[in-house]
């Protein structure tokens, strides 16, 4: 999982070399498709959810995750001939994703694949696919490949947008290489003692916050929420009390950057720590720990802002004497059903 | 909290007989519009999201859950001239789905407003609203308000399907009636001594069991994560071990009955323990402990299976000494921004 962390600027670089010739097709596929759904799971779901925001935000174009089920067991009929269907699966072998790609396509969806490896079931059955440049990834919790997804997403958002965002994708190589430095030692500390833990986050930052609690229950094996910031003031703000310790993830640009501030505030008072990543400066000194996240605009932050995070969970899992490369109960190509167990 | 759980046959009622006439101008207005947008935020996202499966399975309307922030912070222009936009808040005055109504208004989609409150700005600036017939609820964990909003989610799918959704409707009351002695003691104490607690569902039912997370949070102070059966089984199911109690919720019938009985011998295979709520013989003879749920088509289902569910947790609540009434640090009214704290 280290060495993998390490090799993100090198697999963000090629992922961009690869992928931008392809902007031309992906404008052509969408001409006169209004809407994009996306379909995921897992750390590919939390790149979704990344794409989803960019999608609306950047380039105006309505977006959505897909429920898979409706697909692969209700088989309902829906009318997706103004939509294009995006999937993202790092293996692209992954049974309930590759059937839901193919069932969009009988709706008359136009389809793209984000997959990591050429060939895939869902690469060859795509319309278009996004091939990740990762690399191969050995450890079971996903990093390399699940930034080269954001990666791949911001190309898609780029060429529907015709905005200059692909200037900012390419400022995001060198500030990855940045943050793998960070000095986690007192976070992952923090976090290995913690009794509970919850990480939030809000808008284009949400899937990174999504994503940190997902990767911290993979690795160390322990229940991690993660809310957005909404969705937690909406009730579960109720079980914050002492001993919690709240990771937040903030943005350093963006509407959401100041009241992602105001939150910590809220949080300490009901008795909480708050270990902060990213965020403005005014977060940062709230915050009782915090990591440097990325000055990147607010649009591609969220491809950097997660390596920070991968770096403290990999070393909060050695100091919980575990083994980050192989947690327990995983396997590297999850499938959703029972009977695939062994696909 | 017990008084509003009682009234509910009562209340499902009554807003069935208000809300079915809508029909022709729910038709109406829906005429011509290819997909529906749901806004909520709460216990009224777990209704959105039954609204959603519902809608695409039964109607086969393509549906989706909006991000308020889209709206309401990044200010996105969308086109919605294809949409109608649901918006859910039982107080239909929480301010940030008030302005996401409005926002989806000026890019161009027709507005339904799903509410408690007539008169509230909600119903009153949306083109149709659909005002559930719960009476004042005091207690602030959402029960009455939860469930009729389910029954107004159902109104609207009958309008837009033309299906026989409105006959199987009308058995929910009864079937509601029916679940309200639920017999919890084991439930409700082996929840209030669980250390760890997950809730699990999938599809129609997904809802359902996020909802009863939630429920779970506001009203006993625990953190409870409340997962799809999918989502669970990519990563999280690695934190599954002993001394963890996984809450199921299964459905009777549909295509997704049996995976979910399929589910509990592999998390006992992990060491927890099952209580299960509803589903098949199959399912409820696996479970460790199980309360019965109703016979109801799985479409309509779910609008019972929360009955169970809610009155547990009022008597885990009393277990634990807590008043289910008044959670700590919760108002009735949820705003989700600070600077709203006071509205």
């Amino acid at each position: 999982m280290a060495a993998e962390i390490a090799e993100q600027p090198a697999a963000a670089r090629r992922t961009l070399d690869h992928l931008l010739p392809e902007r031309a097709r992906l404008r052509e596929l969408a001409d006169g498709r209004r809407r994009v759904l996306l379909v995921a799971r897992g750390s590919s779901d939390n790149a979704a959810i990344y794409g989803r925001y960019l999608l609306e935000v950047v380039a105006g174009v309505p977006a959505g995750l897909a429920a898979p089920s409706v697909a692969t067991h209700y088989r309902a009929r829906l009318d997706l001939s103004d939509t294009v269907v995006v999937s993202v699966s790092q293996s692209g072998s992954t049974t309930e994703i590759v059937e839901t790609q193919e069932w969009a396509r009988s709706c008359g969806a136009a389809t793209v694949g984000v997959t990591n490896v050429a060939g895939s079931p869902l690469a060859s059955s795509a319309d278009v696919a996004l091939v990740t440049q990762a690399g191969p990834e050995l450890a079971v919790p996903a990093t390399k490949t699940y930034l080269t997804q954001l990666v791949a997403l911001g190309v898609l958002v780029d060429a529907l947008s015709g905005s200059t965002l692909a200037d900012d994708l390419h400022r995001v190589p060198d500030a990855v290489e940045g943050l793998l430095a960070a000095d986690v030692a007192a976070a992952s500390e923090a976090l290995a003692g913690a009794d509970r833990v919850v990480v939030s986050g809000r808008g284009l930052l949400l899937g990174t916050a999504l994503e940190t609690a997902l990767k911290m229950e993979e690795t160390c094996l322990r229940p991690v929420r993660g809310y957005s910031y909404a969705d937690l003031r909406h009730g579960p703000i109720s079980v914050v009390s002492d001993g919690l310790l709240a990771v937040l993830v903030g943005a350093a640009h963006g509407p959401l950057a100041e009241p992602m501030a105001d939150l910590v505030g809220d949080l300490q008072g009901r008795g909480a720590r708050v270990l902060g990543i990213g965020g403005t400066a005014a977060f940062a000194e709230r915050c009782d720990l915090h990591l440097a996240g990325s000055d990147l605009p607010e649009t591609v932050e969220p491809i950097a802002s997660i390596v920070p995070a991968q770096v403290m969970i990999e070393q909060m899992a050695l100091r919980m004497g575990l083994d980050p490369d192989n947690p327990r109960g995983l396997n590297k190509v999850t499938q959703t059903e029972f009977s695939e167990r062994n696909n």
